[in-house]
């Protein structure tokens, strides 16, 4: 029933006392943990949705006065607690109450983020298209880094136009937007964005004016004739890390300050106010919205406006550096693939001449993740 | 150059001056500005892009010591200002400098929503969907109000299966997840959701588990022979609004407590942490995400737990409460779309008898608001 996965064997349950707001539950270890009456009713596994484990109850119309009339131990397995109210019984394993045992410290813990920067070049995850699309393995190991680096690169790639959103469909469902599903990145003349130049394109994150931003980008390499044009990638998530711990200040400026990304042309008008740095309330890193040729003009008060461009400065100083800037001349048939709300991409700037075209689309995280979970379920099923 | 619309014409300048860290200019009004150096070449119109007015420069490569030699005004009109590092000339307009004037308070504004209770339900935006495909005022009228409300009804929507994609494609771009890209919400047997069995759901925003959530959800009603089976509408920012307001500590919890929102199925499984009420830094409203029944269990410090269900238990009485919660029988041919980060929809429940049949899609916000914004530069041609 939890979505937890039990890590390790729960003990067993030596006793259960009800106290007045809580249930106290002693392990056979003698560890003792507290489950509050409320928490217990809404949590109860017998009022969940057999297919989904969805609550079926509304939690706000349980009674305030909701309380157990008794509770007990049944096998040592179970806990077993009869309502007041209803008569309701629910009854809770021992794995299950471990699993979630808030009182003695267990939280929801989040996929933590591998960190890094150029140095960390070979760590990347790489992997040949042909063996990703034949062997679940390969997939699994693939999407398990893109998950923890935020980044991933393919090899062998048919050079094929359209076929990035072929490679894009095996991890979830491409976004379609006012760009269509698939857009070329080549040199053209009138160019509505300097990505569509042969000018060096400093690191960013895409569509940072769109709310929400795409989540994933794939950026496919189809020819790559002109003299430069490399690959930048830079770990966003690592240079707020750093930031955070040697400017703390400048890190508070960005991670506090909302300021507005745009693009407009004749066919278009997108807007998004973001911070730089999106973190969760509890302070852990959310997304990174880092897109210089979008942003609006800083409206600020004005005792804050150097502050700030100093903070902003930094950040952009950083994520050039050869430091943290990982550079990869990408060769036809090369694909990689960002987590646009943690790696900044560019490139190096190209000679005119030679022909360079990618192609590149967006498709959602939740779905990216989603698949590895269920491939990662085949793999326990493997054991 | 500037994103923002000039509202008023802008005085005339008066006369600049340059200051150590910051140009000085005298409006012929008599009030003063000031703006920054390094704002200003930031900023500068001659270094963006000409038809998306994107910044040509990375604002971190700007040196540090880049300063003005001299300022003058042209013509009454015109700021120009001679850099000293490379002799470049920027001209800035005065009413861009004007409508800019951060030193002065102005800032980006978003847009306002107007909040709404059950007492509003004639002020929703409705529209005829055939005269909104027929009539741009008509489709600006109905996107301004969606906009405003966080939700929009059409009627005389052609009953055949699919036209809600349709309805979509006039509003953005049709976003497929592993739902596909339409679903069907009928009674089902073996439901993998009480979205398809005749129970009631209580009002909720879609896909909690989402990240990205989807932001706007379409709803068509196909049949509705079922008694029973009304729509349910709340808006998620007047709950917050009003929660702030009498109940601060409550907010507070809602707004700074990250909980799981969790779906599994034989081939799915997603998950999101976020609060259930999102705010910007500057504490502005950014997102509602209440969905109690995809909630995993609360893993909270053993003394925050009950006043945290106390905040949440009250936020999900008033979402039920007559006095918030909109109620309306849909008809067939009648669809509504709702603003899935702001107002939560739900439906009472239905006779297991008569037959009932929605179709619904999701698009994404910033198409649709971009096309507004489109269809409204017509509308400021025409006048």
């Amino acid at each position: 029933v939890s979505a937890e996965v039990v890590g390790e064997v729960a003990p067993a349950i030596g006793a259960a006392d009800l106290e007045p707001r809580w249930v106290r539950v002693r392990w056979e270890d003698g560890r003792v943990s507290r489950y509050h009456h409320l928490w217990l009713r809404d949590n109860c596994p017998q009022l969940r949705h057999p297919a989904t484990g969805h609550r079926t109850v509304d939690t706000a119309q349980i009674p305030a006065d909701c309380r157990p009339t008794a509770v007990e131990v049944v096998g040592g397995d179970d806990l077993r607690v009869t309502w007041a109210s209803d008569g309701h019984v629910s009854t809770y394993p021992a794995s299950w109450l471990a699993a979630n045992d808030y009182s003695n410290g267990v939280r929801n813990a989040r996929p933590v983020p591998v960190l890094w920067d150029a140095a960390d070049i070979d760590v990347i995850p790489r992997a040949s298209y042909p063996r990703l699309t034949a062997d679940d393995a390969v997939r699994r190991r693939f999407l398990t880094g893109f998950v923890r680096y935020g980044l991933g690169l393919l090899s062998d790639v048919p050079c094929m136009p359209g076929t990035v959103l072929e490679v894009a469909a095996r991890f979830g469902e491409v976004r379609t937007t006012s760009w269509g599903k698939v857009f070329d990145v080549r040199s053209v003349v009138d160019a509505n964005s300097i990505a569509y130049t042969n000018l060096p394109l400093a690191t960013h994150t895409d569509e940072g004016y769109r709310d929400p931003a795409p989540t994933v980008q794939l950026q496919h390499v189809l020819r790559a004739d002109a003299r430069g044009g490399d690959s930048t990638l830079v770990d966003g998530f690592r240079l707020a890390a750093d930031l955070r711990h040697e400017h703390p200040e400048a890190f508070r400026l960005l991670a506090t300050t909302v300021v507005r990304f745009r693009f407009v042309d004749a066919a278009t008008e997108l807007e998004c106010d973001a911070p730089v740095i999106d973190c969760f309330p509890d302070g852990e890193l959310r997304a990174i919205r880092f897109s210089n040729h979008s942003a609006t003009p800083f409206l600020l008060d004005f005792d804050e406006m150097e502050p700030y461009y100093a903070a902003y400065r930094l950040f952009g100083d950083m994520r050039e550096s050869p430091r943290y800037r990982l550079r990869i001349a990408m060769e036809p048939g090369e694909l990689y693939m960002v987590d646009n709300r943690r790696v900044l991409h560019g490139r190096t700037g190209f000679s005119a001449g030679g022909a360079r075209h990618l192609q590149s689309c967006y498709i959602e995280r939740d779905e990216l993740v989603s698949r590895l979970a269920v491939l990662a379920r085949a793999e326990v099923e493997d054991i």
